[in-house]
């Protein structure tokens, strides 16, 4: 179905609203406490408290996978909105704030904690950098897991060329009753739908859910990595994967960390190597940064091949720092190497 | 009088408790927003909402000038406690949490928040830094300044060889009549008193509380910079400045940013350079950490020359990154230069 009337937003996404409480720390930290290492595991308040009595001095910084993705975009000067819950907290101030301050619309009201004790606060994500870099990530929801489906702007929705959703909030049941309401929304709007699968452990619970929203044809922009082709797909190989999706999705992006990025995208096919960087910092945000640069191209109307080269760059320009949000001027980054 | 036994801690520290809010911005938005450029500005409630609500995205990192201070001291291996005044909230936990990761002991109690309307939440410092790495502060100090003498461990203050104190802190009265109390059960210990005067405006408000102090040798390491020499003497001229005070403070330190620092102890003096960085960050913290590196020399009785170096070192990781304590392996770095 045609859009029924120009979009006043380029993108708007749900996705859980954390902070990233980020530290370095040395390879036996990770074995010691037993973390899932390089991956993401959802932890309870007692966990999160045990692991941060753990951890090494941190830096908190606003993250949120699809939140990340929105701030890249922001940041390439797109129209972006925001959906996701935050509880009535200083962390909560701190991701609001945080949003705002890039130029994102988000206005989904704070979770009271009146009753501090039994209310959950802002969800939070507990990040373990080891000297490699690589980031292993530990995230207690908090309030994010109650998004309702009420509290969806379903005119806000509406009114979005994209709707982008990130996997990681289809594992709660609240948030992901409103993410299907709002998939509804967008679509009788005309809008498109982008889908971030986030994590193989939620394709692993929920992997049926989204090939069914892949046959019928409800996504137009997929991205995952090449873990999380073989999960969606059962294909070990990354071609045969590929040639799985690659028919059933408008626009296929998967990437591969440093070994570059691959996207399908109408039976057209193209590729992008890894930009290389001095240091890896943190790879936290690579992911996400490199979806904001792909589609800052795809809105524009970008040939493929140009879209993944912005995607690398931007996924380059967030791994050499800590935090998940780019700190560079990401339009001047570009308009250098492209 | 000589200390009545053998120390238990290092250092001891009182200072403020509070979190560094620090965002990157354009020269003109300290302009627009009336800034005291480079200087630090204390704030009431509303005018941190309204400057939060200007700031660009931000990451929190613990601060605190005294913190700080000891942060480096205890990554340089020393043994350290803090007191200091955080609120039962939210960033109150993260700034226990990095003092005792750490690995500093902290256990002055948390101020209750339980009407949160009307009691001060833990203070935090909203740090804005200019393309050229310098830091302009504003500081809501928040439940800080209710640092009362009741929250003083006197035997904690008594075992610990030195005291140190932020100037800072000198200005709500709470806590100054805590630190005069301190200065009191450290000195009937017989142990050493070490004040940074922080800032020429405390010094404009409270000169004559520490020119007093100085002519009775209560204190016996002070840390001043260039401008804090001029306001405190009186004399315009560096070394007019030095030499009034030289002979009343035992140890002088006397920082110029990047044209190094000199200090004068017992009728010797020495200088150093400042040690080159590839590229100034953030300067929050410089002072800081030079402090730190000056006090791990001096109290493993190093020469004067290299307590200045160990400060140099310290001073030049910390403006290399944003955050006002260290990251690097400090005891590594310092083996390496020294």
């Amino acid at each position: 179905m045609p859009a029924n009337n120009p979009p006043r937003y380029d993108v708007i996404a749900i996705g859980n609203a954390v902070v990233d409480v980020i530290a370095s720390c040395e390879e036996e930290l990770i074995e010691e406490l037993q973390l899932n290492r390089g991956g993401m595991t959802l932890i309870d308040e007692a966990r999160a408290d045990e692991l941060y009595e753990a951890m090494p001095p941190a830096r908190e910084i606003s993250g949120g996978s699809a939140a990340n993705t929105l701030a890249g975009l922001a940041t390439l000067g797109l129209q972006c909105a925001f959906i996701g819950q935050v509880a009535d907290d200083q962390l909560g101030k701190v991701f609001r704030h945080d949003m705002r301050a890039t130029g994102i619309d988000f206005d989904t009201p704070a979770r009271p904690t009146s009753d501090k004790d039994s209310e959950p606060a802002t969800g939070r994500v507990l990040i373990f950098v080891t000297p490699d870099g690589e980031r292993t990530m530990n995230t207690f929801l908090g309030a994010g897991q109650f998004l309702p489906a009420a509290a969806l702007d379903e005119e806000l929705i509406a009114s979005a060329a994209i709707l982008y959703l990130e996997g990681y909030l289809w594992d709660p049941e609240e948030p992901r009753r409103a993410m299907r309401r709002a998939i509804e929304v967008a679509r009788d709007a005309g809008r498109k739908i982008a889908f971030t699968a986030s994590e193989s452990f939620v394709i692993e619970r929920h992997g049926d859910d989204f090939r069914s929203m892949i046959e019928e044809g409800v996504i137009d922009i997929l991205f995952v990595n090449e873990t999380e082709l073989a999960t969606l797909t059962g294909e070990d190989d990354f071609e045969t994967g590929l040639a799985a999706l690659a028919g059933k999705v408008p626009v296929l992006v998967a990437t591969r960390s440093e070994k570059g990025a691959v996207a399908i995208a109408h039976g057209e096919r193209a590729e992008v190597a890894a930009v290389p960087v001095t240091k890896v910092v943190d790879t936290t945000g690579a992911g996400d940064q490199f979806a904001a640069g792909f589609l800052s191209g795809h809105v524009k109307g970008e040939p493929l091949e140009r879209c993944l080269q912005r995607g690398a760059i931007c996924a380059s320009e967030v791994i050499s720092h800590y935090g998940p949000r780019p700190e560079a001027d990401m339009q001047a980054l570009i308009a250098e190497h492209l």
